[in-house]
């Protein structure tokens, strides 16, 4: 079935979608409103629900299923649902969340495989047993959780498909710059955004939690692998060059590392997270443009607009 | 007996003093010479030790404690001794190197006692339990260390001089404020600089350890608190919260802060801070400076000049 | 009877309020409305007239004191009046402008008294002298206005009661530093903001003179003090140290100080001034926010939101 | 008679020069040398005098004027004065410290009648007798003093020439631009330096005055125009006008200007002070420079080395 | 006839306006209205037109020119036209779209000849030739172009006007600072913005091309100064300079230029492009201000208002 | 034979060395030596020459080789040569200056029949002839310039060693994020630092030419791409597109570019660029520190020093 961006202007549609976040506002003749993101797997659509009831607001709040009769519009450039139709799913329609949230383009038993392989890689046993420590403690988790709230990889298992990317990134760095030390660079990769499980509330409605936003991720991280390493009774230096590898993965203390990279593969994990967030970027905006034009601005990327070439095949 | 500042230009000495530092140069003429630093409680003087053999440069080393005679000099409106002789000494001489570091003006007892009476007052036992685990823990090196290896503070007990300032500092502050958490206040002041004991090698020629570069005083003394929290047994918000107003007491990410203050304690805190440095830093740098005169600039004070006017009494 | 902000949602309402503000918007239908911002000593709340005359518009303006009935709305987080029946009031119903303005917890005489007492204090007899002129000269417009037209201090008399708490704090840190000349602590105190009384049009609905946005505050005291010690033949290098550091009060250029402090008396009036702003700011926001939760950005902060623990009492 | 940047490498020398710095300096065998800057009007080159004698510290002082007798050497790129003979001179050399001195390309009388010209155009009469006031009360040091103590026009009447070359600019541009107010604009700049006349010491061995360290040129002038104003009784918005031309006339807050311009004559004032400064760097520093090479960096103009190339005729 | 800004708020209208865009917008009741920017050579004013069809919408597009009947209404201190009656116009109206564009205040035959005149007064013979061949190729353009799409000079001949006026300010400074290079200058000038003939997409609703977007105008002109070497032969380092002083004119990399000048002739034309661009946004901007008040901000001069003081005359 | 670098503290040398640089100096008696840099491939070492002639200034120049005789000494921590014995070499020792110059790990053949096959494999045949049109016209050069004249692949066929390792690890990153455009990377990669063929000077003692300096490297390449395409006949989109990937190659205004990438492969191309000149850095800063220990600064790594742990293997 095709989902709801996958439709023309004009097109009728007859959908069942997830409500992404519900908006009450106050039209000009005084009465209520509400402003609707509604989305599946294709992604998501605004739409107005006018003269509403306060039933209708209780009703209709984010992550409710919704089945929606109605048209595609083009308003101002961006799509919008006509909304002619609409009422809340029961059991019967047999949908659930699930089916409407953007994942990863792998699944969680091939990162979880891949990340068991690298770590199984690993030379230096006291690294090799404060990642597979940590990992196996918050592994659920880690599998379902996004990347982040916004701007890349912001989809379940987002966070698990950022890894495995940057892992498989770095295997190819250090075959070229062989004096990397690849355990530490696997290590730090894996765990560090690990951190996010406990500072984000989960995959759906992402949003910050109190530890979230007092310590905020690298600091949570870097406090589990102190514990981590007490618990395994690790003394050796790998215990503080592993917390300053993670740490540092900001790369500048304004980006929120208390550190700038010290040691060479903190400086080469911070580019490595770099460029995957980018290309997640570039590769989800450019996806919307057709050849000859400009993508929409991407925040984090300075606010810059890129160009699709013409002669791209 | 006349410490080395309390000398005037021209005035002869004979004087035990402590070498600070020791640095060879070669001369023009293809000779080696030994820059030293030499210090007392009055504070430190350059010297010059012409035409230098090898052993001299064993013998004359960073805290070595010898006797000199010679005269002072204005060299470049910078005092400097003019060495006539040198000799180091023996344990017949009965002098040692404590007798020549500068010492805060509150000796360790009342540091001690005044730390103890603040945490007394505490009412919330979860904070003022972590408290006591971690001063216990640390109590000894706390009582030695200075705040800093250089701009304020940076002399033995400078540490806990330090933070006996800012404590009362913050009595006042929170009488004339009195919806601040007196708790929390006192509570971080003690801890927000622990991590010290960890960060640097020790009250003498005090230089970073690896894990103070690595890590740095910060991340350090949140995981103490973390770990303190486990051992004690205690899981309230105060841990997240304490950890915090610790963790942004700089204030700002680009100066170390992995997050910036987020609850008003943090902010005062920080504030605290700042004016107990800069107090000490402008009474330290205005002693020396006669009325109607402009101070040395002081680098972290902006690299700014303080003039003393004339009409202080 | 019970101010405007401390009627709960839902809750009927029957009020004098003085519209703070009155802005014509015009509805997708063609038909103009206001948007009123309606006051009383509790706060402010936003209400919307629709379909109105243009005998309306001439009606409801700014500084007109009203009779409304109507509800208490929760609009997207915010309170908002929904208006049933207003009309503008009369000199029959017995209200008067000030009834419905915020002013400070202290009122005119105690602020007079305490000023008085501090000049009272001074030995210098040069400082004492231009500050009791200028003082004189000003005191009524100093007695009333606000410290700032937002963010700090931002009511009747808010200028005097923001200078006596930066008194009070000058006294309690002089106390612990004592070689700070309170003299000039207390003058500097007491003149650095009193430029506003040219620089602000008024205690009530307060803009920019002509003169304040072309000079400034800082600009125009300093020029009143060179006025003055001409005028009271006072020569000596108090006036140009005491117009420093009243010039240098902002702190950096970029904040609109022409010079940094230079006298250390500068650099800690800069740093109470900066206290007392940022602790009127928090209580006054942290005033609106339950436990747990965290406050609305405050921009002057940095845009920082703060958090209140579960934990205080 | 050759001056003594006229004479090349190698060339024997017997000139009357005045001593602009001597610094004491300490050589590596332990005996005091001074390092000399020499000049006149040609301008400065650096000599050595070694193994100098305590008397000779005392005699060869900055503001001595000596006759030397030497050769021209190069030194690392630089030429340098190797000293064969040196001694101080007496009334019977009939030398005297302004023969030696830089002095603008104009001279006083001509400075002088130009001001006067520029005034006397002026038809907004509150303008006008606010400039002559102040030029008439400061005339003597305006005409003498540079208008800087480094950098550009720093030398004897830089001042001047400098308002001079301002002011013919002015006049072309308002030619072209004639919405500019030439009396505004004409004052602004005639006054907007004057403040120098306090700030600096003097035109030999310039330095700053304690006001001028503390209340800045700007400010300095900005008083003096609202007393003159007040001694003239003028009352019109001229005064706040003129003021604010004048202390915005460093164009930003950061380089000391408390506002910024608010008033388009402030705005191309600021401008065309800064064209004035810099054609005069480039031009003296271009002077010593040959075609097809680059010229010193020079530190105002961003620390930029300029080209000068080979087609110029 | 009366352009439509120069009628009084509610005077009645009966004109033809061009539209410069039509912005669709969805009113609260469901229906879409379009927001209309009508222009003529007086300038624009916003205008609505409610409860529209989808041919309403189709016909009143950019760049048509409509027959409008309305009222000019005062809505939040800006003019907005009030439509009563409108309509497409046909050709048997006889108005075509040039007549409603702003044009520069001289016409295209008075640039053409001044810009020949200063090519003609110029001496070097291979810096004339690349500057008559360059202006040559792209005379039409250059004679019609704006030299922005806002901000400055954004009028139909706006280029050319913008060069002109540079023109006549580099010849009068280059009067006062003779050592500058009228030649150098005046080709760099007309050559300095010509790039802008490719970047721009014309003089009518004006956006930047692909080329313009990837590469700028500054690195077009630098490519065709090299092409235009190359044909006429011309290999003296004119070519390399010429392409600095051209490439340097923003005058600082983050301002585009990937060189600082580094030629004194290329250092002061970034100053005089800069004064021609602000003398031109605030003669417009002051233009609609009345004695006693300030402008709006202009964004490109640090956003500030400026003041029209009350004396001028 | 050992390199001068391989030699102990204390060890007796006997080698041919090339003179890097030479620095006449003044000693404090007043007689003239030459500080000189002296180097073989392992690297580069200082040596003082005392008490020199006129006639050895003139021998003992930059790219003389020499034989010395002499004993390696520590000073301040740094290695210097105490020079017994220096002559000049003439034809009979022979020895040639490439000897001493340190090169790429890799030879020109193989750099050449990299490139050569990374052209071969490009399908756009735009690009791949402009491409091989350029790389042709400037073989020689590129296989034989530095990357820079200092910070990273400062050495002989530097260039061509970067250029050949940015092109593997592109390939690599292509694999991974297959979206991206290999021609155009490819072709970015090798054009994008052709320029400095022209900007530098040469292989040794490598300086900035006239048109270095004035245009840059990235105006240099970008005008032969515009002269190679209009030789070729290619006008497709291609050539802009290729233009703007090399000249937004730096990342930001600030750091050179015109414009910041507005191509994804524009983007990674200076990604790339970044890590081979780190990872450049990082190996040859680290080989030269123990474990346990930290590297010096490095400057262009925001001058940080980085730790080499102790458990790397």
């Amino acid at each position: 079935m095709k989902g709801i961006l996958e439709h023309e202007v004009g097109e009728q549609v007859d959908l069942f979608l997830l409500i992404k976040s519900a908006t009450k506002g106050m039209a000009s003749n005084g009465k209520p409103f509400l402003t609707l993101i509604l989305q599946d797997k294709s992604g998501d659509i605004e739409a107005k629900l006018w003269d509403i009831s306060n039933d209708q607001v209780r009703i209709f709040q984010a992550e409710t299923i919704v089945r929606v009769a109605g048209e595609v519009h083009n308003y101002r450039g961006r799509l919008q649902l006509k909304i002619r139709q609409i009422r809340p799913t029961s059991a019967h329609d047999g949908v659930n969340v699930a089916d409407f949230l953007e994942t990863a383009p792998i699944d969680k038993e091939e990162i979880s495989s891949k990340i068991t392989q690298y770590i199984f890689e690993m030379k230096n046993p006291n690294i090799q047993r404060i990642t597979r420590h940590l990992m196996k403690k918050y592994l659920d988790r880690f599998l379902e959780y996004p990347a982040a709230t916004k701007n890349h990889h912001e989809f379940v298992s987002g966070l698990g498909f950022h890894v495995v990317s940057m892992l498989d990134l770095a295997k190819a760095i250090a075959e070229l710059y062989p004096f990397l030390d690849r355990d530490l660079l696997y290590s730090g990769i894996i765990l560090h955004d690990l951190g996010k499980v406990i500072e984000l509330s989960g995959p759906v409605s992402t949003t910050y939690t109190v530890e979230g936003n007092l310590l905020g991720h690298i600091t949570i991280i870097v406090n589990e692998i102190a514990k981590a390493a007490e618990e395994l009774g690790i003394q050796g230096e790998e215990v503080v060059v592993l917390q300053h590898v993670v740490l540092s993965h900001h790369g500048k203390l304004e980006w929120g590392s208390p550190k700038q990279p010290m040691i060479k593969e903190a400086e080469i994990l911070h580019i490595i997270d770099n460029i995957d967030a980018k290309m997640n970027m570039l590769d989800r905006s450019l996806k919307r443009v057709k050849p000859g034009e400009f993508s929409e601005r991407i925040f984090p990327l300075d606010n810059r607009s890129f160009y699709k070439p013409t002669f791209h095949s």
